[in-house]
């Protein structure tokens, strides 16, 4: 994918500029959802339209990759690349920060955690598959 | 502006989850552009009713704030509130992210400081409003 400017930032929201993009990674990155049909009911109302092209620019961006699924071949698993999953201290600290400006829905033992420990949270996206919840 | 859910992440991606939106914040952040001529000749070719509508977006979103220029009744100074500044800690773990992945162009000095001491780069972006370069 071409960059228009070699700034970091811009570079940066070349591949993940839009709001459709950064919530597949929450998903993948905090949800355990790593199958279309619970990507596409992930509560935002993607389309599937949408959701087909933005799993396959983040592929194409070596963000995301998939997988076969054990119980089917008609299923894949979708999971984030270790580059993917290394946007876990910028997306924990974007929730921080609507955790302190915009009063968003978060259940409580999470709270304290990204209170107390943000590095915990950052810690659990990089490293494990298993959904935080 | 409502939220379509309560997701911290999809929280804040209602207000900055566009690509434009960013950018400005960069530029607010980090680049000391503070007017809109300097908004609008960014780099990133944003049209200038985008800028204007984003300003706006933004200022009701309660991130940025204008002021009169010192040089100019017609002139405007545009510049992060508190509130747009704490992005600083997600902003500066993008860049830190795209330096390590996407190989943008980096002044040597500000990616030492990035690599080494990315705090310094945080608090830089809350406390002064000079630009970092």
């Amino acid at each position: 994918m071409p960059h228009r400017t070699r700034c970091p930032v811009a570079c940066a929201l070349d591949l993940i500029g839009d709001r459709w993009s950064l919530l597949i990674i929450r998903d993948l990155m905090f949800y355990g959802r790593h199958e279309y049909k619970d990507l596409l009911a992930a509560g935002e109302n993607i389309s599937s339209n949408t959701l087909s092209q933005r799993l396959a620019r983040l592929t194409r961006a070596g963000l995301i990759t998939s997988g076969p699924h054990p119980d089917s071949k008609r299923r894949k698993l979708y999971d984030l690349t270790l580059r993917g999953k290394q946007l876990a201290p910028s997306m924990v600290a974007l929730i921080a920060w609507a955790d302190q400006h915009l009063a968003p829905d978060i259940p409580k033992a999470q709270r304290v955690l990204l209170r107390q420990n943000p590095q915990a949270v950052i810690d659990h996206a990089l490293h494990r598959k298993t959904p935080l919840a």
